[in-house]
């Protein structure tokens, strides 16, 4: 029975082990052919709309290639200003609207739980592309994939999580696909940053081992991979304190110096100055490579959505 | 001889009585042949133009839902902002513009008598997705469409209009064809929101007959079906006004249950607070059905106007 | 060895005669297939991104338009406040970003020399659709189609280029491409918004005759055609500047009259009121048809850059 089919996509913790190990395959085999082809039309006359409420270019253009490349097509809510959302429509209203004109959601809000909430108005999947600082999960297992494509496993891995780990919901919807994987977690914040301690209580209960610290070079020192997030301006209410911790962990070429050992670097983007551009040039530096491996993930995802993998 | 073929979509009075019969029946032809499949190709290679100078949510994502189920495209103008409007371009100019790129134009504009303009200015087929406080045609087929879903006929219907009638484009749109059915109309508003009287005395030249009230009660004690509309803020100059009647009519469900019998209820959507969630669930809370008509009507007359049912 | 293939479009000045001679052709090709049928599918598969940084109606819809007519689909970056541009990310990482999902990128950008960097930062091809007061090739060529097609011939041509010289990109491309082919060209401008001295001394380099003038009527009175353009608001640092300049060069009726004989008008529009609509009407008035050439001619240079042609 196809895993995710006719399912929503909303939380890391929805997946089982052997349900990363299937969409990681599926989408290892989408990249394979896309280096054939130009288009698998699996999903010919599928539409997908996207409703975000948020700024997106990476999720939002991905998932928009994404369908055209299994054949399907995409309509747009656009910008909040221009749709009537601007006229008071609430969420769920809006959501029993598109439903009725497309088969699959793809929606970003600023509110956490909002996706749940959508996805509860509406019989069609919905896909979670960010719900405030809640989840993200087609970018945790865009994230895995990368890590498996650059180290070769997910196993026994010890990774450093840096920078905004409060309100970073990539990295929320990281860490409980990790945690499927007996990781070794360093979580590396400012103190107003740090994982929530719901979140890090329950990834122990589950078994994961994790170091909380504001040392960088330590963690990465310890680690096979850095995941570096941007502090996110637009989750803090207090502009004061977005000044205090911006800037705080950077990865540039003098920390690379120092830290004198081959380390693998990701990062969900947009960057800030978290890494310095002359980094990108480093053999590690891998979160271009990982914004490529948004297309195969969220091809694989949609296609076993509709029962097609 | 095809009755749309090449045809402008402007005015809910240039069908007549056997055209809306005609697109009832693509309509639901096309309603059928969705349950089967996600696609009927008939305009291929087809491009659709969006021109939206108001938001909207509703309509354009169903049109261009429609136009892709059909098998064609869509490119759209986006935000006002973002366009050659901001570079200070007329109406005309723009229209003609898109008139070289695409096949049909669909135009949303806040000026009434726009959509006609628009018509002349290019050969290509206009439909007027709403321009102003006038017309918005293709929501009254949509409406009739979903009356004889609900009720079985369009004839001798009693029905009441509630809410901003002075404004409301859906509301002048839809009486216009419920004319030619024999109806019976209240005219449920505010005094300073009642149908214009030009309006009025054209439907009772007609032969419609007309109540005018501020009783919704009443209204919908007589009436089969129960037409709700936003009291529209956007059309206020004076936003005192809004805020005096804004609120007049609202139904919920102690409304429903002093009334004490089954009544339809539409809404074109989007809602503030006229219609409470929690007559969501009532049998005869037809809005979210009204709504997934749009593609099927949309559909029908994309088909029609490219001469192709 | 096919022309364009995989070949980036950054300035006028890339094109030899040779190149232009056959953009020309297959443009022309296009053309007519075109009054056969919707569609010509050379690119089915292939998506087109496109990036505007600047508002536009005209260029990002043609091209959305060409992709469509060619089989392929479009994505889009929206408006800059609903990307990761407002997220702080720079030109670079945006575009490699979406290189990462499109086959093609088109790039508006209000900074001259963009749309070089942008193509340096990626390897797919980059189209530049106006950078800043920079360049505009595909503009240019679009302009030359409609010319020949106007007049016959693009050589030994005098042609007045009237408006903003020093901020227009339009002209600084469409020059390029006019410099092949022997034209004597008149710069008919308010003394603030000359062509920049750096292009005229080139141009007179490469044997093209330069006449500048602040008197349209002589230079319309020597000319086979009048390339008309807007002062562009947008450009202006110092409103007051704009002020003093904005209306100094109409064509309308009288001027028609007083000029009295014919003359071919062009402009890459919009217009504001450079030129008044009473103007539409006449013959030579060329810009609407030179509007629809935009589709042949980037539907042209796409099945190039393919090398589908």
């Amino acid at each position: 029975m196809p895993i995710l089919k006719g399912k929503d996509i909303l939380h890391g913790n929805q997946f089982t082990k052997k349900d990363v190990e299937t969409i990681l395959k599926v989408a290892s085999e989408f990249e394979r052919e896309l280096k054939k082809k130009d288009t698998l039309p699996l999903l010919k006359g599928k539409i997908l709309a996207t409703l975000f409420y948020e700024p997106s270019t990476r999720t939002r253009l991905s998932f928009e290639a994404a369908i055209q490349r299994l054949g399907g097509g995409a309509i747009g809510m656009g910008a909040v200003e221009s749709s009537s959302v601007a006229k008071g429509e609430t969420l769920v209203d809006t959501i029993r609207t598109v439903s009725q004109y497309a088969d699959v959601i793809v929606l970003r809000h600023p509110r956490t739980g909002s996706a749940k909430e959508a996805a509860e108005a509406t019989s069609i999947p919905v896909i979670n592309a960010g719900d405030g600082a809640g989840q993200h999960p087609t970018q945790a297992l865009l994230d895995v994939y990368t890590i498996r494509q650059e180290l070769g496993t997910l196993k026994n891995l010890t990774i450093s999580l840096v920078g905004d780990l409060k309100n970073g919901r990539t990295v929320h919807a990281l860490v409980e696909v990790l945690s499927l994987f007996q990781s070794k977690l360093y979580f590396v914040s400012p103190d107003l940053l740090r994982m929530p301690e719901e979140i890090t209580s329950n990834l122990r209960g589950k078994g994961v081992k994790i170091v909380e610290t504001e040392d960088m070079m330590e963690a990465a020192r310890a680690s096979h991979l850095i995941y570096m997030t941007r502090i996110q301006k637009e989750r803090f209410a207090d502009l004061s304190e977005y000044e205090k911790v911006k800037g705080s962990f950077i990865i540039d070429q003098t920390f690379l110096e120092k830290l004198n050992k081959k380390v693998t670097i990701l990062h969900p983007l947009p960057r800030v100055d978290e890494i310095h551009p002359d980094v990108d040039a480093y053999p590690g530096a891998a979160y271009f490579r990982q914004m490529r491996n948004g297309i195969f993930i969220r091809m694989a995802l949609l296609a076993m959505i509709f029962g097609k993998r």
